[in-house]
């Protein structure tokens, strides 16, 4: 199977340049690629000011323009995309993810763990850590999805883990450089695959400012960088992984650290 | 406060060589140390070959001879030591560890996940995992113990956290060197600091071997590694460190990573 992810400066408030920009990256992209991770709020940038401009800068799903547009790349590139989407439903605002498939199928993840001034204009998620099942030449894979701030959860990637994820992708908007260490731990706690998908590039707005770190990477159940990509590039990278050896969850010949869990004993 | 390991070699079935080598460590240690940790099964070694042989070489908590040895240190030096203790309970052994202080109070851990051919020989923990607070003229602090491959598990360490626990002792027989690394993730996502006390050196026994891989760690609640030690070196390295930081919880302004759990939506 080939997963990957696409690292790019999406621009604050401008969908239809961060359309364009996907676009672009995926149409110069000739490696095949089965599941494709995008970051965090790639339709509308991160750096708002009020709730009103993250309102304006949101779009419903599935029907949103830049929503619209993955459903188009997945059919037409034969890809599962995951993507961060600043989405509006009613009154409300998420912080979510979609996963959408080639064959048009479309899940949602709100994010659970709000980070900073997101809480001022999101809703916590309400949809809870969940798996999806994706299938194609490659067999069927479960994947999770989780959003930036959950990494340091390790709640998050277990539970993902506990439903039957083999890859817990995870879309991004990272300002510091924690997370892409930290994630060797979620993979190798885990067993699992993860894809963090960051965005790069400067936002500025009402005299805030914030850099994003890039660096995106993909991890393997051991622990192995598959891909690590630079501070600022805008790019896709795409490895070939065996989400089979996430199923194997046995370190030793004696120790499944799933199954060893002592749950009794935890006070979580 | 200042808090430290001691990183030696022990060797197996014989506890007399290993209180002859941890009191010249000690001894030699000309810098003041309130909390120190020693490697797992510090008494006895680890590779036995039979359950026969562990029961052998174990002793009973707080009688047996090297955790006499303990209590004399932690009066001698003034200091609180955390070591591994192969211990024996009526029929049973526990892979175990002591925190025990100059004031001659003891508690004791029981590794709560077995690792390999432990299971053969140990019975699985019983204690939960637990925090105690030691004091001194450094104050009061809440330490808590896990064991050697309990890192895998972060509920090990959450549990610890969510106890109050602001330093996590860590005596360990690590024979490779994932935890090292993971420690990081511990430390951050905890906000605590940790102090993996790894033995070193090379064991034989019945045809097998084993190598650890030293390498002991202190990390502060922002993953900076305090202090790393070379895989075969026999020191104790210490270092002064603040432990109200723990207690601050808040990654931003907007973020206390403890309260900021939503634990109806995980499924742990």
């Amino acid at each position: 199977m080939f997963t990957g992810y696409l690292q790019f400066k999406p621009k604050l408030f401008d969908a239809e340049y961060n359309i364009n920009a996907v676009n672009s990256l995926i149409g110069n992209n000739h490696q095949k690629c089965d599941l494709l991770v995008m970051p965090e709020l790639a339709n509308s940038g991160y750096l708002f000011s009020s709730a009103q401009e993250a309102f304006d800068a949101s779009e419903k799903i599935p029907d949103g323009k830049f929503c619209t547009n993955l459903f188009n790349l997945a059919e037409k590139y034969n890809t599962n995309i995951v993507s961060g989407i600043n989405e509006r439903a009613g009154d409300k605002l998420y912080n979510s993810a979609v996963l959408v498939t080639p064959a048009g199928d479309c899940f949602v993840y709100r994010k659970t763990h709000l980070f900073l001034e997101e809480k001022l204009w999101f809703t916590p998620g309400d949809t809870g850590l969940n798996v999806f099942e994706i299938n194609g030449d490659f067999g069927k894979v479960k994947t999770g999805i989780m959003i930036c701030f959950d990494w340091i959860f390790p709640e998050a990637a277990r539970t993902l883990a506990l439903k039957g994820a083999q890859v817990i992708t995870h879309p991004s908007n990272l300002v510091l450089q924690y997370c892409q260490k930290a994630m060797f731990s979620r993979a190798v706690e885990n067993r699992v695959y993860t894809i963090t998908a960051n965005r790069t590039g400067r936002e500025t707005n009402s005299g805030k400012e914030l850099f994003f770190t890039g660096s995106s990477v993909i991890v393997d159940p051991k622990g192995n960088y598959l891909s690590s990509a630079g501070e600022s590039d805008e790019l896709i990278s795409v490895v070939e992984i065996d989400p089979s050896l996430a199923l194997d969850k046995n370190v030793t010949t004696m120790n499944d650290i799933i199954k060893d869990r002592r749950t009794d004993l935890y006070n979580l």
